[in-house]
């Protein structure tokens, strides 16, 4: 175990039913120009716009807004965002919606200055961040990436039809994250459980790697604990504030990076889905429920102790008279159970995927290093056929 | 449920047995006068304290000793090293040492600058840190108490015989923190299990509170079954490194305060242990490991559900055709004979504590709100006589 890391995570969080009562204080730390980037309807709805803008007012911001970020943000409209930066010298970037308005926040903080092209730069060469970036914040309406509290952006490339992450360092998190899950409660059931797969998906790229027994292995078994049951509660009545909240903190410590210490870590299964992405633009929880369980039963025998490990200690299987590799099948299973608890669409083909798109979406993904069993391309197009 | 909190820890870990070549670009971004705060022995006998004069050196900085830190540090040598840091205009208190060495740099970053009585406004009136503070920065020799983490600075005031914590606010957090758990090899025994035991405690003292079920509570289970495990492992071979790196990384996890976000906790063991100590001297974990299984049998009835689960989940305690009770006690059980396995003392009598003692001990333990049952002074005296 290589047991060597760097940690370092300073967003602020305040989460809370009134947890946006300390948002004028901490605008007053900021300049005067906030660029506002949001989706559209949902804040409205629920009545956060108005509050937002009545603090900004209140702060006496000069505001610029972007609006229609999209579930999959685009790499146009971070070109757009980082053109009101530059034109409106932005002082501060609030992003007021789900994981992908604020990756697209992060995306434009970074953008805004960069010379020569940001995409290039950063979504291809991956570059280090070396140019003048804006503050970014956010207030969150829907629980999933943890994009709240980390560096992390993905974009879609609309036009080159590549959705790629990085993970941009520490001047570009949030300085500070309103977390209220209440804010949650109107994102629609299929958005829910959508983010619901997309935190068990963290958990699961993270716990399944390495042959070590580190902390960070007892505290992901913890976090799919909690969020499994959460999530019972949460799809039966959504508006249980206990358990969003738990969801919305499962999410949070997900990916904020504290369970990834240590851990090698895989993320194949995401590599699939952004490319699954790319091509049907399916809500990204949902297209990770559909790969998991076909991923996860065909790399299982190259990891048999940890599948075994997460049947016992995730699921609780009684493991009495049974084989590693039945053991291990039933978790599998537990978590097949637990995708259609939450009433999410099994197959790729329900996602809108064409048999025609199956070999090009295999031949975009790359292969991953991190996990119990790197994949070739041929391989990935197995996986992909067993989940059409 | 509450639900309700702020969480925001800036401290920046470099972890792992390498994690000191990091320090010369740290110390890069802080002024030239660095006041040197540690024991005295321990980092000379491992070579640590030559490293780190070398890389200061190299640096440039201008370096003032402050050495003969106890491992309960007094006021005395607070106030000993605000004298440095205002006579050197001192720019970083640099603490090489344990948790006793790191709380007393931050207690000497919030005195320094301190008008009137620092032990007056920051230990026994808890105002808030209003003046200007020294930056502090932290290299770990010995896991325990999460102070190279956190705000926390515990305090021996001799004269008064008072023991007082209190949290400070982020500015006084280290700024980094070294953590190589190789440094923590050579920790004379009685240290190391008295290091495990004030993680344990601390844990538990966050667990055994509430009736909410919340992500806080399985994390908290985790961080138990991951120490007790690596517990078992280092008492056998103190230089295991996956066993030592998991226990640093419990303790600091076990009290950054992330583990602890919307969990109402209870402190009273701390609270009792805190005025052995100031009147016995014992080492901390020592002291908490007397008191805590007295303590829990004595409130157990008063959070039975709590203690039921942490049966279940840390001890794996078998429930079948058991009542609660019984398997509660289990629990408590298992706790005892985890204290026995560490070969930690198990009565005051052993600590230095005289009967006499007992009742002046009971009176000057304020009772805790947070946890199942709060005390009387009265039944804090009849535990106390339970540990003799």
């Amino acid at each position: 175990m290589k047991y060597d890391f760097t940690f370092h995570n300073p967003t602020k969080i305040y989460f809370g039913r009134d947890a946006i009562k300390n948002l004028d204080a901490e605008l007053s730390g900021f300049g005067e120009c906030v660029l506002l980037v949001y989706g559209r309807a949902a804040i409205k709805k629920i009545g956060l716009y108005d509050e937002v803008i009545a603090s900004l007012k209140r702060c006496g911001k000069r505001i610029v807004e972007l609006e229609g970020i999209k579930s999959n943000p685009t790499y146009r409209q971070v070109l757009e965002g980082a053109r009101l930066v530059r034109e409106n010298s932005v002082d501060l970037i609030l992003a007021v919606g789900g994981g992908s308005v604020i990756d697209c926040a992060k995306a434009i903080s970074a953008s805004a200055y960069c010379e020569g092209d940001p995409w290039q730069k950063y979504w291809v060469d991956f570059a280090p961040l070396d140019n003048k970036t804006v503050p970014v914040a956010s207030i969150l309406t829907m629980a999933g990436t943890a994009s709240e509290m980390n560096g992390g952006s993905v974009i879609t490339n609309e036009e080159k039809m590549i959705k790629e992450g990085r993970v941009f360092p520490q001047e570009v998190y949030p300085k500070f994250s309103i977390l209220n899950p209440e804010y949650t409660f109107s994102v629609p059931k299929i958005q829910m459980v959508s983010g619901i797969f997309d935190i068990m998906s963290h958990i699961m790229e993270q716990y399944f790697s390495g042959d070590d027994d580190n902390v960070s292995d007892y505290i992901l078994e913890a976090l799919m604990k909690s969020l499994v049951r959460s999530a019972a509660v949460a799809v039966e009545n959504p508006t249980d504030y206990e358990a969003r909240s738990n969801i919305v903190w499962c999410a949070t410590m997900a990916l904020n990076k504290i369970t990834g210490v240590s851990k090698q870590q895989d993320w194949q299964v995401h590599g699939i889905e952004h490319q699954i992405g790319a091509y049907t633009d399916c809500p990204h929880g949902i297209g990770l429920a559909v790969v998991s369980v076909p991923y996860y039963r065909y790399i299982c025998r190259h990891g048999l102790h940890k599948f075994v490990r997460f049947a016992k200690n995730v699921w609780e299987i009684d493991t009495e008279g049974k084989t590693d590799e039945q053991i291990a099948e039933e978790g599998i299973s537990a978590l097949a159970d637990f995708i259609a608890s939450l009433g999410i669409p099994t197959t790729l083909r329900e996602l809108g995927a064409t048999e025609e798109m199956l070999p090009k979406i295999a031949c975009s993904i790359p292969s991953e290093k991190g996990g119990y069993k790197p994949l070739t391309n041929d391989e990935i197009y197995e996986i992909l056929k067993a989940c059409f």
